[in-house]
Parts: C-alpha cells; structure tokens; sequence
C-alpha cells in the first residue's frame, strides 16, 4: 500500500492506471474509520482492480461552529485498517494543497440542500459535492462508494455526478450498525457509556416508523410525534429534526406514498448524531 | 469528420482515444463561427492528435432579457468550416439532453464574477462555468482552448480548471481582429453598415489607453475619461462599461502599475461588444 500526499502523483498514478484499462474503486473518506468505511471499501475491494482511500478531513464542509477541529484523525490506526483491507492506495492531500489562500471555486447542487441537515447546517454540502467534484478530477475513478448514512450527501453527491455529466459511477452502500442499531459513525467515539446506551433510540425511533407506515399510518405529522415522544423518554436525547421525505428531491411529503426516507438527526449529549431507513409503504401490511 | 450528438457516444469515443494514449485538444463554442475560432482549431489541429470542436448554444448562460433566442446558429456554414478545419469531432448536442427537466447542479467561481461584464449579467458566469464543466467531463480534452476576446471568461475557466484540480490544460489565445481592429465576434454579423464603422471606435479607445499609458498617465480614471470621449463621438456607440483591471482577480486599479487589462463594453445600435487589450506598464516609454 502507497501513501500519497501529492496532488500530482495521485493524479499520475490513476492515469496509468487508466492507460493500463485498469478500473478504480474510489472510498473518500475523513478518516477515523469503521467498520461503516470497511464496508465501502471491501466493496471498491471486489469490484475493482485498484482501490484508492482518501483521508481528508476538508475544511471547507465545517460551519464556523463546528466540530472541524475536534473531528478525529488517527491516521496511523487508520493506515493500518486500509493495508488489512487490501487498499491500493491513501490519498492523502494537505489542507493548503486542496485549497490555495485564492481558493474560489464552488459546485452547489441546489435545491437538495434545502431539507434535512442541509437546512442546519448552510454551506455543509456546497463543501461537500466541492470537495468531492475535486477528488473525482484528482483520482478519476471508474466507482465511487458511498454510505446510505449520510442520506443527503448520498442523493447530492449521486446528482451532481449525474448533472455534471462525471464518468464515475456512485454507489450508495448499506448503513452498517452496531448490535444494538446504532449507526456506525466516527463521532461515536465522543459518547460517554450512558449517552452511549441512549443513543441506540434513533434507530428505535426509525423502527417505529417503519412500524406505524406498515400498520397503515401514512401521515406523517402523527409519525413524526410518536418518534419524538419515544427519543424524548432518554434524558441525554435532544432533537433536532425528524423528517419523512421524498426519496429524490429530498422535501417533506405530506402523505406516504410509495418508498419515503425517515431520516432524523439527534444530539446525545453534546454529539450530534444521524440515521435513516428507507420504508416502501407498498411492502406494508395494509390494513 | 464526425458530427456526434449523443452524450454517451462522445463519451465513447474520448474513452478509447485515452485508451490508445492519444491527444485531444478541444474548442468549445456556441457555433457561428468566424476566423476567431478557427484561430483557436487551427492550434488545436497543430497540437493533438484530435481536434474536438462542441458546438452548444448554452441556455443558462443567456439572462432572462438577453438575446438566445436571437443568437445565431448556421450549423451547416459551421460543420463546413470545421470540416475544412481537420476538425475530427462536431460535439453537437440537444439542449434537453444537457439540461434535464431536474437539472440543479451549478459550478461558480466566485469574486470573479463581480467585474467587467459579470457585474452587469448576475448568472452569466455561472452559466458559462457550469457548460464548460459538463463539457470537459464529456469530451476529456488533454487541452481546451479559449479566445482572449472573452478575458473575463478565459480568467473565469482557467480559474476553475486549477480550483477544481481539471486535469485539463487551458490555453487563452489572442484575439483576431478586422483591418480596421474590430475584434471578431458572432455579433459582429448584427451590425449595419454604419455601425459596423462605427464599431471600429472599441479598438481605437483601447489604444488610446495603451498610448496614455505608456506616455505615463496611471491615473484609470483619467483614461477611461478620454476613452469615453473618444466612443462618444460615434453616434451609434454607447459605453456600457469600460474598466482597467488587475489581470488576476479582474478587479479596478486604482493606480496602474505593471500589468493590467483594459476591457470595455459598448452597445453599437442594439448590438453589444466587448473588447480588451493587456498593456505592460513596464515596457511603456515612460517619461
């Protein structure tokens, strides 16, 4: 496995590969790895010839607010993890290197940021789909893998490659979870043992849902109130949205109809934590 | 030469043109094209093994008031020209195809947009930014080349291409002038005969910046003054703009020094043109 720091060598390695018709399974990360990026990246693994991992923890994604320098970087723990998994290559890029003190390019995908998290956190996926437009020109892969986790980013970053015409293919994965539920996340590591136990209400709170749709319930205020009712009996629980949405252009629905996205986000504690299910309310016992 | 005006066949053939290590150099255009494109085909032609030539005439980069529907498209004087050119590839796709009825995806380079003609068409840039992103993604050129007549959108897609880390090379190429100095345009065909005189007026005030400047005048203000007075006493002619700006970031000088661009706009009857010039402080016989 190479570690590449260098804009310029990544660059030249995946035109050699590209030469050589070899394909390339792209798994851009932040770092602090778990079994959540694991899976993405044992996908990249099967599917193609070289599997290339970024670690980047990218500025310009962070509210001025947020937890950009509290986000983890144990990067030698997570070197360790991608040799095991058999990565190819870490695409390492400096912050200053990604972007010059003239920075002034921005990709937005309108409109899909007006809902969820977007909402809360204005400029969030304006960093996002600019930083991942950036790496698709860097490491031009054949396939980009992604996690359902991050729901929004998934539907931004699948739109913008299809908007803008990229040739790389996007892969929406699985969210992996922990037994209990709890959506694997690298800030998970910033629960203490109670908050910890709480926060397996999210994916409980979704649950419930997905119940309530099944039994027929298809409105989406009721549901929404029921699922706030259950996250609240947790003392160290505070929400901060729950919305059922389109799949695609990711806005409130005002009735269920078809396949909707649950998708909430809750601060334990001090940590601010995200889930989803997708429910398709035609799979129901209706009754 | 192939006329190509499906996506996904241009795509194709890019694909196998990398696969077998050949160059492609690429000139995006709206069509109606005049020597100022072949100028810039022909060093395509020179410099690559193919020559690709998109020939889209870009809603979004036309303002609700400005004149798409009346921009000219004599697609078959084009492919003609081309042809003759040693062009191998017309890219010449459908609007719809481009721009789906959910289209949401834009790229902007921000701050550089402010000036010259940014500041009077809000959008335009982005506009112009976000076709030649999509356009790159499709044709894969190694190089793309652009005309210095359009400064502020040559600075703009050069801006991008390094923001965005494109691996694509852009080349600015000198503007091609009429006996008289009209700078070749699309436009140009809109003007009567009067005004077409007229129009000789755009260039004769570029000069008359460069000959102050380089007789010492730094003061902008002072020169832009005389430049005005000069146009006005066209009777067709009427300045929309005329600024001398720092050649990075485009923005007003306030004291000329060094290198600086003289750009201006002008309406001659209902027709608008834009001109420029770059003049070397340095090499002026400074007294």
């Amino acid at each position: 496995m190479r570690i590449i720091k260098s804009i310029g060598q990544m660059r030249e390695f995946s035109k050699v590969a590209r030469l050589e018709n070899k394909t390339i399974g792209f798994v851009p990360t932040m770092g602090a790895l778990h079994d959540g990026h694991l899976s993405l990246i044992r996908s990249a693994r099967r599917e193609n010839d070289f599997v290339v991992v970024s670690i980047f923890v990218n500025p310009i994604q962070f509210g001025p607010k947020e937890d950009f320098r509290k986000y983890p970087c144990p990067f030698k723990k997570d070197a360790s993890l991608c040799r095991k998994a058999g990565v190819d290559i870490i695409f390492h890029p400096k912050p200053n290197d990604m972007y010059g003190p003239d920075y002034k390019t921005y990709v937005e995908v309108m409109d899909l940021d007006k809902y969820l998290c977007g909402r809360l956190r204005p400029g969030h996926f304006r960093g996002v789909a600019t930083v991942v437009g950036k790496l698709f020109n860097i490491v031009m892969p054949d396939t980009a893998y992604f996690g359902q986790k991050d729901a929004q980013q998934a539907r931004i970053i699948t739109k913008m490659a299809e908007d803008l015409n990229m040739s790389v293919k996007i892969k929406i994965m699985p969210i992996v979870r922990e037994k209990d539920g709890l959506a694997l996340s690298s800030r998970n590591i910033h629960l203490n043992q109670d908050e910890r136990q709480d926060a397996a209400i999210l994916f409980q709170a979704l649950n419930l849902a997905k119940v309530l749709i099944k039994n027929g319930q298809l409105n989406p205020g009721k549901i929404i109130r029921q699922m706030r009712n259950l996250i609240n009996t947790k003392k160290t629980a505070s929400v901060q949205y729950i919305s059922i949405a389109d799949l695609k252009d990711l806005k409130p629905v005002k009735r269920i109809k078809g396949k909707v996205i649950v998708a909430l986000a809750v601060f334990i504690g001090k940590t601010r934590l995200i889930d989803n299910i997708i429910v398709n309310r035609k799979l129901g016992n209706v009754p």
